[in-house]
């Protein structure tokens, strides 16, 4: 079993992280790693546990540590932390010659961290090797995209033999995304709030990294481009949102459903990987989030409506469960393919 | 006084006609039609009320009759009949010389038929004229679009002098567009529906009608395309709306904003009509439908988050009361700018 | 295996039998019945499934026979029916020779008709024989609760050892009580409604027949009153209620918390008896419905806020899934505990 | 017109000071006060106004002041302070000559401080003049009751005739009684927290001192007791509650519904009093929060469901807006009495 920590550990996606790895055949949680304020105490007793299923008899009293490369003992790390927080302190864990998974939106765009998702660009874990040459680490910091951007980009995968020339996406975000505290009841009950910080800057930019093409030395990013606004909205975890899809080879809307069909991530002999990555319904008014987010354990994209449109586009709907495939779920599988990969 | 009509007066819309004529300056509830279940019983007793302000004293007592123009006495009936019976029923009123105003899908794309918002194109009651010729009637049937494409509508109006190109819009609407039984709460808590039947279409077909020419014998459709993404949310009243809008001229977002600024209806002596049929929002996430929709008593349309897009667009985001503005108000403006071309 | 027929097998309660037998180590799905109009088509088609596990494979294909004996192949039926159906059909079957295992409200009270919930009564399944003989029939029926009486009387089991006296009780029900197209979104979208049909009497006439003696010819009620007052909130599943009980022996919090905990449902040897039935939880915010429902798969009621009240009352709160442990998973208990008393 | 300051004046509470103070006819807003984060800047650029009317004109570029009697210039404050700065703040306001309203719950039990509802107990007014002569202050402090409490205790007034006995009372609280950031969106969608901080210990104590008798020299509490359990729901607006009620007299349903009907407040010449006090709604589902919160512009109870119960109990549902008749609304009301009184 490789030793794993969790960094921001008591946090939204530090528990789903509690949660996921809690069982997991190759992962053993072995420190759990928060704020000063609850380091030193049993992680049952600081968690808030926020989660439906019960809190995991084998971290309950797991004594919270600081986090500090020197009291976290484990070869790999997850990353929940907050941003501004995760740029320093994930490269002092990388610099201690751990491997650091992170979801935070620090190192994303680091022309040496891998931007991955395991289906989409397994080949960019390459800048691994980049990574430690040019820094000079033992360790190494890997980052997953996005919530939203995830959803996307897993279902243009299969696309881009079509040869992608523009997206537009309108997303309607779960609250989860923000936060056990992140959106007060009193702000969204009956509500829509139409904004989003930085999200659509986000998928606007992560979402060319994560299909561009390592060239041996770098990635060049995908040419074309994204254009977002982003929506929250009541819903507890799931990230619903609709794309136009505009491309070189115009392809049918039964060509594009093949191509979502036929897309295999070749994950099999990853622990986490769903069955399916990409689930297409049939039903006119799927995938929705209370119905569909639990789809391979959290872990798969469910695909519906796909038509056409004007101007030679094709219109779909896409949703994922953001905290699972769209966060903790990412950073774990990421690590498992660093497991396959020979870098853990 | 003129007397006034409801017909389906016992529904969602219908409740909204009743509460909006209930004070109103010029019209006067002479007859309150719904189905013949219901004829012949007082209004308080069979409309099962459903809005937040008490039924009015004036019509608790009138007898509901049945939808039968020889039944109605009125000289304008407002109609918010489903759009299968409205076909029929509409015609049967025009035909017995009786002004509709309609709410209803029905007639809405028939040549001869003002499809009309009197912010935007008052120079297509016109039609009327041709409509009564064509068909021998002595009244007239003029309607109101979808609700969703009269918030769109109203904001595209002012942007008519860049030249559009097309529109590319995502919904987020509320509950109450479907009516009081319309979506069970089994279905929507904790969800999004990325489906509204025939809702996309609307959109596509109606906005070109609307924003159309009138050249004397007919309407010429506006020379561009709207591409809809419509969804379902938890929110009782208000639809909101993102738009990327593409154009001619390229005007950047401040020049959009000056024109929504600038815009004036010039209905100010319309009761209906709000002082500022659009309100540009400042804060970086509204307009949202709980913070903003009963603004102008639920005429007016917010706008927000005006910014440049790729590809020249211009992205910003809209809302309005889906049966205020959207419905029932709506047909009550067309009234009375009928009234004031002097059609009544 | 037994051959199990559903009887209302595609509405709200229906669903959830079909999903908790659908991998049953006992029972087999051999007749999936529904009204006319459903009849002869394949179960997948008609059932609009509204459940977040998807449509089990094994009854995809299953074509859906009338509600009528001699279409149904069982030897057991589970009864999801309307109540105002299910007085005559389900004695139509027990009368074909069928044991019926009814949610539906209306033999519950007859004097031979068992009112069972297995933890708490088992002793009264003996009415079957008085039931068989008084009736002349070969089948029976056999019933469970209304759902709120079920979480309420399951706490008071292991509290009757102080001698009840009285029951106060509120309770905060999902919408999912009331069917799938039972409350329309637009009632409850930030609402409670303080009114729930016939709940407050079942709930105070259900509880002492379930609480009550068998004396070897009948049941004697149970010698205390109940005084409920029922809202409907918004909430999907789970019922929440506070509970006042006055006891002969006033006992403290900690005694009857230490009730509660010793509690022994002597069921374990049944495939669908949770470990624990009783769950007591030490937060002071808890049981909720949204983290709570799914204990001991949807089985288990959780407890909490045991406190002591004015007038030597105990104050506390209970909670637990109202269509499993309210509904669907009642019935199977049911009939798990006739199969191993020897009545299947 | 007299010069009113508001205490706390950015937040949930305050802002409601706000809207409704703005149009007063006899108090003008001169002293928006709030932390000294805020001091110092406009009010309409500190406040993030959260009410869905607009933020009043006459106070957007109102400087917000310290919470010091020196830099707050107004005869009367309304104070909206948290418990644990009210103590403190609120007597150094009293004893600096300046009438505080407080909505906080720091002084209200204490013996020479008022405790009003000034359709309950206006006689208790006469506590100021004890209050001023012990403290030796020019100023003093009067309070109003926990929102929860408010709306129970208007109900019981006209019913202390028929001599209560007791009190069982289950509530249903608006998640704006919590604070704009109180309640998270994680913590109440799809759930009910059946738990509110100190909320039954102050509806069983205030009760009894607002309808205790004043003797002269001090308060004696009502001979009764109060049994309460706190719900928090997913409401925006409007705490709804279950009330069951036993008294000598035990009078029927049809008795107590009289009483509520023959009720008069006798403050018809405050601006703040509305119409009836106490609305008797005859609907079997009524009162709701959505749709009976905004009666008498917030200021009204509604009542509904009267019925007969156990143990000659009468049970009865009622409901009131808790940031208007419960907060705000409550404390301006109080003002106004003091006006009428004399003491401002």
């Amino acid at each position: 079993m490789i030793k794993a920590g969790i960094l921001g550990a008591t946090g939204n996606v530090g528990q789903r992280f509690v949660q996921l790895l809690a069982d997991h055949p190759w992962f053993e949680i072995t420190a759990l790693a928060a704020s000063e304020r609850s380091a030193g105490k049993p992680y049952g007793e600081v968690a808030k546990w926020k989660l439906e299923t019960d809190l995991p008899e084998s971290v309950k009293d797991l004594t919270v540590v600081p986090t500090d490369p020197k009291k976290v003992d484990a070869d790999i790390v997850f990353s929940a932390l907050p941003a501004e927080l995760a740029t320093g302190i994930e490269s002092d864990f990388a610099k201690a010659g751990v491997v650091v998974c992170s979801n935070a939106s620090s190192h994303r765009m680091e022309k040496d961290v891998p931007l991955m998702i395991p289906e989409v660009n397994p080949e960019h874990l390459a800048l691994i090797d980049i990574q430690k040459k040019n820094r000079g680490w033992d360790g190494c910091i890997v980052t997953n995209p996005n919530c939203s951007t995830i959803m996307m980009v897993m279902t243009l995968k299969p696309l881009m033999q079509f040869g992608i020339k523009n997206i537009h996406v309108a997303t309607l975000q779960a609250i989860s995304g923000a936060g056990y505290d992140g959106i007060p009841s009193m702000a969204i009950l009956d509500n829509v709030i139409p904004y989003i910080g930085k999200e659509e800057e986000k998928m606007e930019s992560e979402a060319l990294k994560l299909l561009g093409t390592f060239d041996g030395s770098g990635v060049k990013n995908a040419p074309f481009w994204v254009s977002a606004a982003c929506h929250r909205v009541m819903v507890m975890d799931g990230h619903t949102m609709s794309i136009w899809l505009r491309s070189e080879k115009n392809p049918t809307a039964e060509e594009v459903k093949d191509a979502f069909l036929k897309f295999d991530s070749g994950l099999s002999d990853l622990p986490t990987s769903p069955k399916k990555a990409l689930i297409v319904r049939e039903e006119p008014d799927r995938p929705q989030p209370r119905m569909d987010r639990d789809q391979g354990r959290g872990m798969s994209v469910s695909i519906g409506r796909i038509r056409s449109g004007h101007d030679n586009a094709i219109k779909y709907v896409c949703m994922g469960h953001n905290t699972i495939r769209g966060a903790a779920g990412a950073s774990i599988l990421n690590a498992e393919l660093l497991k396959k990969k020979g870098y853990l």
